[in-house]
């Protein structure tokens, strides 16, 4: 998994403002992360919660589908969060001009 | 405020592969649709909890910040979520090629 991981930070690393890239594993702990550890951690826990309620949304309105990413636009960042099969990134970007 | 809501209809209705649009007020109950009666209660309801789940989520990592826009993305279409003063907007999309 860890050749993926690097994988995932190297092709998230190249979109443009980002400001950081949290790897979280199935269990919501970080497994690898460019920000600083009480901010990840913070984050970890706080999009797995909205990663859940946003599957949940997803699948109620029709059975079917899926989510495949959720984005949340904030007035100082934006933030990114992407299910994988066994763990979620989450990439924090300062806003574009 | 329905020349308001007019407005926003006429706005995002120029979105590009529009499905719908709903309005949302304070108490979670849509005002506005351009969707199916049971679908859009069920969009709305969803909606409502996602948006405070993220805006909870985004005061907590910083108490200045908040939150302007929720995008999920699924496997058949793409909701936008936008709070306003007093109501939410929903703005689903198909898919762009």
């Amino acid at each position: 998994m860890s050749a993926e991981i690097e994988e995932i930070l190297k092709r998230y690393g190249n979109y443009p403002n980002v400001a950081g890239i949290i790897i979280v594993d199935a269990f919501a702990i970080p497994i690898k992360t460019t920000m600083e550890y009480t901010l990840t951690v913070h984050y970890a826990a706080l999009a797995n919660i909205l990663l859940m309620k946003g599957s949940k949304m997803t699948q109620n309105l029709d059975a079917s589908n899926e989510l495949t990413a959720l984005r949340l636009r904030t007035l100082n960042h934006e933030v990114m969060i992407v299910p994988e099969e066994n763990f979620f990134i989450i990439v924090v970007q300062k806003p574009g001009q």
